[in-house]
């Protein structure tokens, strides 16, 4: 419940303030003795990481986790793995000052509501996006339990704003396909997308604003027969994950909102068996039949909403004193979080098929 | 986990398979000592129940649920509710002549790799739309409850194929507008979407074909400051609920995908303060920030894929066999499962929330 | 949570009142395609069913489960299997004379508190003895599931007041010693138990009084290296389950208080191999190391206190006047559970244990 | 599960090993704005630490928690409440000589099946009484919620070895005589008892040994009406938590093993009104009936087992190669863990308690 939750045989819980002493995770239940790269766990941090290319904030945070539990001589021991990041750039008087304002589209107020005033509201305090540093780590750690298993996972960003990238081949997508897009510095498909949606975003920065968009995920090498109907399908588990992550107002697995669209002969996948092998010709599914994997890629989509903290001035209410205000948020903010949230959108997938392997 | 669910303080277990015995329900730790009208309960399920204008199979299904346990007096005694459905408009041959051909869209497939074979394949067992009629009970139960804490639910057909209703005014959406809509027998805010849907469903029909679309859901009266950032968010519970109603592939919240092409200042709901209350201007947000209500209508969409099973012969395999084959499926099949599946989606929406009062 | 429990990746439900229309048990994610033989199960059942000699009460109980999911030629299907057994002796007027007065020893006031007054009384409700038939249901399945991997389990009646049994060898004790005393009607290890226990039985009865005792509970063949430390471990998962059953009052495994008075030197196992396999000397731990199984027979001891309904007339209070009052109980009652008891607690073990192998 | 769980509407998770970085744990959904006070939590695990009389090891641990998340301002903010403990004090070396050799009473061959030889043995890694610490951290922090809503909770040496200590008086142990026994070095009622299990103590350890106790746990001013029958009632909630202490082979509430040699006349705690309050003549209860409270003090005992490591030599195996072997256990050890053991037994009872009031 609230920052904890049990998935499967996994139970995780998240951690910390924006502005605290540290933020951090902890996940029980991991299989004992699997290898873990921490380079490559760092490696797959730094994506979360701030951009150093203008389209997101500047503020410098190294984001480095320190494992201090059930990890021994390189390996997973099977016991709660604990890691903790450090905070260490605070600006706590930026925030200090507005402290009763709610910010638009930010959970000043509910948070007020929710924990009696009691929260820490530095930063977004526990509400930050920052808390999102931990839920990567633990999806880098179960990308490398994952490919152990045969599984590949990326993400890349759709859209931003109106502008789209291509979709993966929701069929034929390979893993290599998975593992380069990963290397991008703007994870996308089409190379002109990358200067188009820079484009978008430098836009939004220009005009003192941000911009929202969508980031597609994929899974390939997951088995097929995995999951379960009703509560607990792939589905279920994979959005309880993805709504973890602040800004995510929506989801979609496989045709999602385009099969409510169609008729039932164009959306059904058509099976078909070669080399003994079963495979569906389309994958309007998702790769998800009855909450179970069918084999083919696992694919949703997921909507981000521009960033709720703008330079431009906005109306809006002191909630303690219950009058209307008109604030202006300094501060860096990113002008999109889109590309950010990539790897957090993957961790969320990795943590959900790795739930099936414990 | 599978057909069990913990959420908040409520336990939930949905248990049957289509063509066995019976279906039903158990759910724990209601609060104790609320009346229960068993006659709006039936009314509620009657909702789910197949139309009787061509719209829907004509499969008789009485459907009425007993209470068997947790009831007491007319009042709930707080220890764990159970209902069980008899089954009785049983067709089974229909389905054993079809065993091991996968029908497409179906989790025949995926059923028989996750249960080794063992499941009940008749009528789809477990994973039939049947078991919606459980869940349903479960949301006619809290839409009682939470009607005495000031909290109203509605859903409505939002789209059918390509056919939109109006949407559901998402600030002064009003519980008497609620009310309403529910008494529809097709559930449309716009009188006119009504022929036009039954067209869209009709043509379907003639086409051999089925048809997809949207339902939209709408709380009011749900008071701010319930929810929790990260995992144990409103539309985490809501979620986690409403992947449990098969043929669901997707869900927004607020302007949800449309939020993924704003700019933060044109999707941030500015707030005011009027008469010591606080509220927004525009509610992008569908009520939830940072996994909290802001006590603006609690609004959702899902997209619900067109009936799988249709008449036409189609493509598939035999799974067993590991060949490829042609099939018709026999029976009576609903052409559009989208009028059928309202009560459904209000009914998850109903769980959830009142999941926050036990 | 309450009737509901989620262990390892089993889920439980239990529902039901004592005088309502019917009690009842779900449980969920049982492995799929296992053979279940009904008549070995109404066995196991028939041995909770009141004694013919007696030592309980003559209250007429069929208590046959009618299963009705989950179950389809003859196996499980590896979805939620519920069954459903019919109340159909009820006397409810020897309870409703007596609303308001608290029974000693009974759940009356503080189950008045809890369900603020609207839970069912009579007979109990929901907190009577009858409501661990589902629990002795769901033990009989385990049974059946154990066998297959090896695993045996018996409980026999320690002690009747201060008449003891001889106890379980805890080091050597057979599979074919605990399927054996199973049959027993009187299960004791010392067919001298029987009468003494009897008598001591009877001594109650004529004294209008009841009559505590303790059960030993012991497992065979079940593998090395299953548990955990902490809060999940044997220990942990069958303390939470026997606590299930009203009446029990103490639990200790292996030596359990015995070894609060010796030394280490003592208490300790010794360790030796032989023919490649580890075992230990004596058996002080009851199997369990950390949590975890070591190979040994898993032997624990519960304490059940005696009935509290007694023909006495007894000094209570009224509840609601909140006065001093006088009661007798009416009725017929067990002078003495513990026999009633014994296949309850081995359905703890039983669920206990296979709960590691879903 | 494991080391995380979920008890009311509380999660804690508690992570690390004896001789890692560190340890700690997290606690999520306590109640928002509770003030703690930071040195009564480190009076409360001081309490815990090693005795300076030679009664226990002598281990340097400061052992002083860093709270690192859910506290602002010196008040919890009602999300996931995060304390390490930095470990500082090794002699792996002791340790590492001794691996594969399964120090008899301890979990080293247990642990190491379960994770396939990758979890951390030095100084029992996860599975050592090391990892009490964070509970007790946990225990102290509910303590003090408690005290704010006028519960008090206290536990005493009930004996070591054979040397009794008077039991709490289980119908008027007043909140002052709970305080005052936590304030002694030597946690016990009858001064006598001090110097007597001193003696008991001394002799165990001079003779290489070491020996075990009973640790009586008392809660007063808990109000009636709180708990659920069956699985989740309080001792099911207690007992869950007791038995995450290592070394706990038993429990028992009110009267508990003595109840079963009682008759009902007797066991049967007499109901009486006062002053418009109801209470019990006698408690065999230890507060608890059908899993609720009734207002009485809550009472249980645990028998806590003789400290595993003595110095003597003992036969064991050497799991790996599967040989007799003989080993010597170097290193300081607790001749008796019970007096550092009763505020982890308090904790216990705390954190049980408090996740009625989340």
């Amino acid at each position: 419940m609230s920052s904890s939750i049990s998935i499967g045989s996994i139970s995780l819980s998240v951690f910390g303030e924006s502005h605290g002493t540290a933020i951090g995770a902890v996940i029980d239940n991991l299989p004992a003795g699997e290898e873990l790269d921490l380079e490559r766990i760092y490696g797959f941090m730094s994506r979360r990481a701030p951009k150093k290319d203008g389209t997101s904030t500047m503020r410098g945070e190294t984001d480095m986790p320190e494992i201090i539990s059930g990890f021994y001589k390189g390996k997973t021991t099977g016991e709660a793995l604990c890691a903790v990041i450090k905070n260490n750039d605070h600006h706590s008087s930026d925030y200090e000052s507005i402290f009763g304002l709610a910010r638009p589209g930010h959970a000043d107020y509910t948070g007020f509501l929710r924990y009696k005033g009691a929260n820490d509201p530095r930063g977004g305090g526990h509400f930050s996006g920052r808390l999102t540093a931990p839920l990567v780590f633990l999806g880098a750690v179960c990308e490398q339990l994952l490919e152990k298993r045969g599984v590949t996972t990326a993400a890349h960003i759709y859209s931003v704003g109106n502008e789209r990238d291509l979709p993966f081949d929701s069929v034929s997508v390979s893993a290599k396909c998975l593992r380069e897009v990963k290397t991008r510095y703007l994870p996308v498909l089409n190379p002109d997308s990358d200067i188009k949606m820079r484009s978008v975003i430098n836009n939004a920065k220009k005009a003192l604003d941000s911009v929202g968009g969508i980031i597609e995920c994929c899974s390939v090498g997951f088995p097929a027969g995995f999951g379960s109907p009703i509560f607990d399908g792939i589905e279920n588990r994979i959005s309880q994950l993805v709504f973890g992550i602040p800004a995510i107002k929506g989801i979609e697995f496989g045709a999602g909102f385009k099969a409510a669209e169609m008729n039932g002969s164009e959306n059904n996948d058509e099976f078909y068996a070669e080399n003994g092998e079963i495979k569906t010709r389309t994958n309007n599914a998702g790769g998800i039949l009855g909450g179970i994997s069918n084999g083919m890629p696992i694919i949703f989509r997921v909507a981000v909403k521009p960033t709720p903290s703008i330079a431009r001035s906005q109306n809006t209410v002191n909630f303690i004193k219950k009058e209307n205000a008109v604030m202006e948020i300094k501060g860096r903010h990113d002008p999109c979080i889109v590309p950010r949230a990539v790897p957090c959108v993957e961790a969320a997938m990795n943590i959900a098929l790795m739930s099936y392997f414990s």
